[in-house]
């Protein structure tokens, strides 16, 4: 009744394992090998080529090495066994043969013209990774160390620029591709390149979501290392952090989007869907990944002051924070939700509140933990993008569709921060320069994002003709913009050698000098933001946190006997180190008219004492990459006098 | 042709990754409420259970509820497809039903009377880990760490004891529990309870090598706790780190182990054959672990003084310290030997070297990093453990061999200790004392290695009985002998509260006030020692590290040309640090004599702030379980003239 082909590839168990070891040890090696190349490039401050460029290049040469040298394919393999009886794949298969039961575990669903690619090696089969890896192990340490490690006040000081640039550029970026590929296909359908299976609009969206997500972490790296202006920074990070998380859900609600009839005409109703389905996910994940972030900083609070001391255990406490950072993601994935958006704001939260209650020990071992994780599964990742060039057997490559993809995200990067910055210095204040502009525009580097979206998915042959074009653009743009980088910033004439602190200040003076009539346009818009730190200032902060005023002292009078319970008892104590909040309350442009009467300066000895202290962290910090994460405890006397007046 | 039988559970494929996130978050939840509970514990200075203990617990109810609170087993499961075209079974399966293609990946093989256990829930399927992650993923951390924070001075000062316990003592133990388990089966067979299958002497030896693999990690988390004497401190964790590491291979060895005729008769080839395997595969796994480590120490040796400074990315450092000593353990896995050995072994030669030419940030990233890799990794191992004795479906209890095992390794250790002590103590200066015998007699719990060498194979009903007593025998071991560790310290009357480096100094120098006529007879006995001391000292320290005299002035003078080139231009500077080699010259019983001339005592100043550094240290790791890993950098005052002597 069934008919079962030969599908037989070598089979020995002991085999098995080793051959696991034997690829582990491939990455092993192209890690270190990358490290090593790094670290002298890295003393000869030669700046071409960044650790994920290396890795990406090293990859690539394993690739070759392991498809043109190792042993020829199987002859036995290939074939589908065919079974009617079966209504679906069930998710673990027990077949007896020659009277010996092995159990089956479900990979995934091939298409029919896919299986002629099984008949490749075993050893470029075994090289490819399931793609789920990408998703649940290896991005999450990466995003959840850029939100970890977002520069706060700098942050907050450009959101709405940032944001704009992430939810406005990201959507312009994915419809300009969309349109351009939709356009390309159309030509190769016309020059019959594409015939026998149709490339929806939908699918060009899909392929613009994927594009869109930008990771200029080889920019950042040179960007850091040089100190560049920290607006310029600031912006390209948050955007690019921010952009990520758009450009995730986005490609979800797209292919989740399916217009009832004709897949080509516009269905109003399945639009609407999607929008409600990038929203609802973005903000379930979101309020997700910051409750946790809450609970972590509760529990480390409430332990580290009220109950015991968790600070005398700084591997416990180590432990608790990681567990509840990557239970954010986890919940987040089972809940249907998008973990890496969840773990996004759970990184940016945990900075903000739990990270000032942890002791000093736990401070640095969670930084440095998360730094780790992200140094390796950056590198990973990018040694997998140069492996899968030559290991990946599905691969499709279509001259005209690369070219236009090439066409498409240089089109898409100028309508996305042109027209954008045109409009944001409208309502700036500190405008956003030329040079900067052009700059943001080299930076539209694509990265491990725009890679694990597309390894997603190779099932169809467009989606194996996208996944191998966004392989192409991501050695592309990581190669020659990623290298070009620091003559770019010469050739722009974009100041280098700023320490970020100082900058701020002098911004922040050289404006209230000459913009105090503006305060009170300013004010209107930012009404927002002075009422989101008014009450995280006056009741999250003492309540999350250590820092703050007491809550006796900013709650209503009647909620005293609440408060006093609630009200750390080092918050009295340690109510003048606030120093993250002063920071933004005196130097935000946002945030500068939060209460006009406490214009109060800060002291001069208080910002050279806090200069220091940046500069030195910033050589401890100086391999790092996106490195630059500082939270300042500082003494800062305009501090309770704030305080009395609030 | 063939005949197919339906075995399908619920299928679809969102529901497969969100499967898999619940079940990390299960996990994720288990220890974030085993850390919240320790930490309570801690607090209040309850010692009766242990995080490893806590985490088993919750484990178990959470079994628990899995098992009877999560929906009835699919009804469609457990019928096997048969093929008989296939021979043996492929690595990767292609299915097609009902005209979609699915792949399959081999996972094992089941023996005929375990596909009804298939009919499980698929939550309890779900929750059954592969059994190689245990030695692939979780164990290595774990075994590094030991080898990492093995304390070298008392370590080697008690090396003799140590080697005795571990390979005698684990061969010891593993033939008297196989003895007692084969007469125990023998009268399972007698009174009918063992028929159909067979027990073979041969699977009674692989339970008593599994068995003799003991993790005292709940004993030793005390001992650290309150400063235990030092030696007994040194012989429990010496002879715990090496003997799972001599239980592994010999465990391996003995499933090997195939006499050609009747398996119960005695087969003198296929012994030595085993013996000769046990050998082969112990040195090979020790020389590849070493061989990484000095791989390891030489490229940080080169890179920090030679060419370039790696201590200035100490990320660079921290990742290629972590993927050197990974690769030791693949590597041995990818060539037949045994990755754990290798790892353990790599372990203490990057403490004895690599860990000298580390930058002092380095030092801090890799020990909090392996710390807290070994903290995760033990509690997901007690917390699964809990779990599979509800989740996993194979169980069988067998009470009469459950009794047998109980008595096995209580007269197992017994005749481990006792003889072995008895013996030692001929040969020791310093007796092991009657109380220190008992309380390494009561320290022979079970832990992870046991339950990961039972894991491995679970595919035959004796297997099976094997895994489910061995997973009893941990339970009990973990909840009753470490719960009374602190009632039987104080039973004992075994002193606490010693501070290590005082203690040694003090025996040290009562040795030597006492035994100085004896000093020749030692010298003999250590002879071994002291010329690996001498070569360790003179040659391998000034190549691999910056401690040590400069070689210059240890090699024969035509050496000079080439002892310049290699020597460290910092060493010449920095010959006053080697402070551990000079521990090891004053104090150890065994190097004592090493130049007979260089008797030159330690200063007191120094002694004080070692004392007081290793103070300080200790309480940074207060939380650490195995702990106590110091390597002090101290200036004493002796070296240079000894120096200057040889």
């Amino acid at each position: 009744m069934e008919k079962l082909k030969k599908y037989v590839s070598m089979k020995d168990e002991d085999h098995f394992y080793h051959q696991g070891a034997v690829e582990l040890l491939i990455f092993n090696f192209l890690l270190i090998l990358t490290i090593l190349t790094i670290w002298l490039f890295k003393n000869h401050r030669f700046r071409f080529l960044h650790e994920t460029g290396g890795a990406m290049l090293y990859g690539l040469l394993m690739g070759l090495i392991i498809r043109y040298v190792t042993k020829s394919p199987d002859v036995e393999s290939g074939t589908v066994y065919e079974c009617e009886e079966l209504k679906s794949g069930p998710s673990t298969l027990l077949i007896n043969i020659t009277n010996q039961v092995y159990e089956y575990q479900y990979k995934r669903e091939i298409s029919h013209h896919n299986v002629n690619g099984h008949q490749g090696n075993a050893m470029l089969q075994k090289m490819t990774f399931d793609p789920s890896i990408f998703f649940n192990i290896l991005l999450p340490p990466i995003i959840f160390h850029a939100g970890y490690s977002l520069k706060k006040r700098h942050f907050f000081r450009n959101l709405g620029s940032i944001l704009t640039y992430a939810f406005l550029g990201t959507a312009i970026s994915c419809i300009v591709i969309g349109l351009i590929m939709y356009g390309f296909v159309k030509a190769m359908v016309h020059i019959g390149q594409l015939k026998q299976w149709e490339f929806h609009f939908t699918d060009c969206l899909f392929f613009g979501s994927l594009m869109s997500a930008t990771d200029p972490v080889t920019v950042l790296a040179i960007f850091h290392e040089l100190n560049v202006d920290t607006d310029l920074y600031t912006l390209l990070f948050g955007e690019s952090v921010l952009n990520d998380a758009v450009a995730i859900v986005l490609t979800h609600s797209i292919s989740i989007y399916s217009p009832k009839e004709n897949p080509n005409a516009f269905d109003a109703a399945a639009f609407f869907q999607s929008v409600g389905n990038f929203l609802g996910i973005f903000a379930g994940s979101f309020a997700m990944g910051s409750s946790y972030a809450v609970v972590t900083a509760l529990i480390s609070f409430m332990h580290l002051t009220k109950f015991t001391k968790l600070c005398e255990f700084p591997m416990l406490e180590t432990g608790l924070f990681f567990l509840l950072s990557w239970s954010a993601f986890l919940s987040a994935e089972a809940a249907g939700l998008t973990g890496i958006v969840a773990v996004l704001f759970c990184g940016v939260t945990q900075a903000h509140y739990t990270y000032n209650n942890l002791s000093p020990d736990s401070k640095m071992r969670t930084k440095q933990l998360f730094e780790f994780m992200n140094f390796l599964a950056e590198n990973v990742i990018f040694c997998y993008m140069g492996l899968a060039l030559f290991t990946f057997q599905n691969h499709i490559f279509n001259p005209l569709f690369i070219f236009g993809a090439l066409v498409a995200i240089f089109v898409a990067r100028a309508s996305n921060i042109y027209p954008l910055s045109f409009l944001l210095n409208l309502g700036r204040k500190q405008k956003i320069p030329g040079n900067f502009q052009h700059m943001m525009m080299f930076s539209g580097l694509r990265g491990a994002i725009a890679f694990a979206l597309a390894i997603r998915d190779t099932g169809s042959q467009p989606k194996q003709m996208m996944f191998s074009t966004a392989l192409l653009m991501v050695f592309f743009t990581v190669w020659v913009f990623g290298g070009g980088t620091a003559p770019m910033l010469t050739w722009l004439q974009i100041r280098v050698g700023v320490d970020p602190d100082e900058d701020l200040k002098a911004k922040a003076a050289s404006q209230s000098a000459s913009d105090l009539d503006k305060n009170t346009a300013k004010a209107e818009s930012a009404w927002l933001f002075r009422i989101w730190y008014g009450f995280d200032h006056k009741y999250l902060k003492p309540l999350l946190t250590h820092t703050g005023p007491p809550l006796t002292s900013t709650l209503p009078e009647w909620c005293n006997p609440v408060a006093r319970l609630l009200t750390s008892p080092r918050a009295y104590g340690d109510q003048l180190k606030d120093g993250d909040t002063v920071y933004i309350i005196n130097n935000d442009e946002l945030t500068e008219n939060y209460e006009s009467s406490a214009h109060i300066p800060v002291p001069a000895q208080d910002s050279t004492a806090s200069i220091q202290a940046t500069g030195k962290e910033d050589i401890q910090e100086g391999d790092l990459g996106l490195g630059g994460y500082k939270l300042q405890l500082q003494h800062t006397a305009g501090q309770p006098q704030k305080n009395s007046l609030a």
